[in-house]
């Protein structure tokens, strides 16, 4: 039998492979796998949104600096976001724990206040999982469900030539984040000091952004609010390389991102210079910012001058002139997924 | 900080005493946890049903014995099961992986196989899933959607006084299986023979309701056609004793159910004997039969009768009189739940 290494495909290779062969049976499913959510008929006026995510201790978070409560209010604001990102609304999630014998019932409290924590800030209902034991570690099964109304569920596969390309907030923040949490990780340990106690004064935004991540809701009503019809949209949970690259390639267009338009912190960009990191690299390919990143047409360009959430940070092009990165002295960067590949750690 | 271990309160007293402060904020959340699904009102005439179950290496399957095509098989089987169980129909399903260093493309492309085969025999679609890798091991995260009609879903709070008792197929095959299985790997690692060619011969039925179990469509089909309205259904996956405590305590019963009629096939008995376990406990405790237990007007008598894919147990009766089951001898037994507990292990 041949054996083909996983990290030799990566996450979004394995997935074509595997489901390249299955059919639609049902009227019911409208989109199957390759968008933020599945969207799905079940009759009425509105669809139904499914997302599912997997978080996993020792691959997508270190209990060693990230705390239970955090974590839990993480993992089902990761799933949401995904809701948002179709443009529709949250309504209900489930989770799945398995759970190593180095836990108590007082830490997997800990994780579900958290989780509760956050179905009350975005008015989700908790209504089901299952829980088990498991051999070594934590890991958290979030599924999220939502609706949308029927002319309002946004794909990634609308984009035109000529549509805007904008992004909320700002990148990279999360991943400056992340390094500093294993930067003063590593310093306690080198310290063998048990109480060491990391000084994180004026990086508070960073490490919020890593730890304690919000979905956009707000992005979703301000764009209604300003009658902003977006054409494409989805979150930024691996990069915004990565992301431009799917909205492209759904889309069956390509696009112009500037740098001197990315929204970047004041705070990534200074940590980053004293971690001696590339600063454009963090916030297009540092992943985890949970923003969205949405195009409009063209003719929308004066409302979404107006949107306190979100900037415009290119335009899509016709598919022959690429996806790429206009740096500030004007030369053209083939933008390449460079996001996070839990294959190839 | 106190701290209590998980297995004292076993799974559902944790997760009793994690969600127990979460309440419902949705109108279309119109049953959460407690069933074998949750029951989600989108509009329209259907209600959307939705359940979940995690699958871990080490705790509920062991790679030495079950094939990877029967594991995705029976990953996707067991969550239809709680659909069928509403008296609904399955429509979609996804599927998260986490997949640790020693698994190859070859061995997900196998396990697909048998989710892929699940999909086209129960006409489900794959709609979406997370695949990562893992520290260590398999797991399988599933969750199933679908959808049944307003006035036929089925909970487990319906069974009234006088209803019948009810429970399709045989009982403890899968675990006889089990036993079997664990048996023969034993042997084959005392006698260090990687060629060891175990004899399953005139055992193969228990060998394929412990790897290849089916979710009982043909039992409600058979419903619907004799016109039998089930007051009450759940499946039997952690052993009938708990399920039967699980019906009587949500719908505010108790009941007897009558040794001689349950129902076990005679491969299960004889290698009960053979093995010198009893029998009954095997039948009653032993789990992951993926059989439906329901409860039927006393009036449609007559038709459970008629009935190929089911048997009549028992009866449901006041709350007062517990839950117990009527020996051979006459003699009455409280029923406990000594199912499987992923906890206790």
């Amino acid at each position: 039998m041949k054996e083909t290494e996983i990290s030799t495909l990566g996450e979004f290779g394995l997935i074509d492979q595997l489901t390249k062969n299955f059919t639609v049976k049902n009227e019911s499913t409208l989109h199957g796998v390759g968008d933020d959510c599945a969207v799905l008929d079940y009759g009425g006026d509105k669809l139904t949104l499914v997302t599912t995510d997997l978080l996993l201790e020792g691959i997508h978070f270190d209990l060693r600096y990230v705390p239970l409560k955090h974590l839990g209010y993480k993992a089902v604001v990761v799933n949401l976001s995904d809701i948002y990102a179709m443009n529709g609304t949250p309504k209900q999630i489930t989770v799945s724990l398995g759970i190593s014998k180095r836990f108590t019932v007082e830490h997997i409290a800990e994780l579900y206040e958290g989780i509760q924590a956050a179905c009350e800030h975005y008015n989700v209902d908790l209504v089901g999982g299952d829980t088990s034991a498991s051999v070594t570690g934590l890991l958290i099964s979030v599924t999220a469900m939502g609706e949308g109304k029927k002319d309002e569920v946004v794909m990634r596969s609308g984009a035109h030539d000529t549509d805007l390309v904008c992004v909320s907030g700002d990148l990279g923040a999360a991943y400056m984040g992340l390094q500093l949490l294993e930067r003063e990780r590593k310093v306690a340990e080198e310290l063998h000091d048990e109480h060491f106690q990391p000084d994180f004064s004026g990086r508070e935004y960073l490490l919020e952004r890593q730890l304690k991540p919000e979905a956009r809701r707000d992005v979703i009503a301000e764009m209604k609010s300003l009658g902003i019809s977006p054409t494409a949209m989805m979150d930024v949970s691996d990069g915004l390389s990565s992301e431009l690259l799917h909205i492209c390639k759904a889309s069956g267009v390509g696009c112009r991102v500037y740098e001197d338009r990315i929204p970047i912190d004041y705070q990534t960009a200074i940590t980053a210079e004293e971690m001696n990191m590339n600063l454009v690299t963090a916030a297009m390919n540092g992943g985890e910012d949970y923003e969205l990143l949405f195009t409009v047409p063209l003719a929308q360009l004066g409302l979404v001058e107006q949107m306190k959430t979100a900037r415009l940070i290119g335009r899509i092009t016709q598919p022959e002139l690429g996806v790429r990165l206009v740096t500030r002295d004007d030369s053209e960067l083939e933008i390449r997924a460079q996001g996070w590949n839990a294959f190839s750690e």
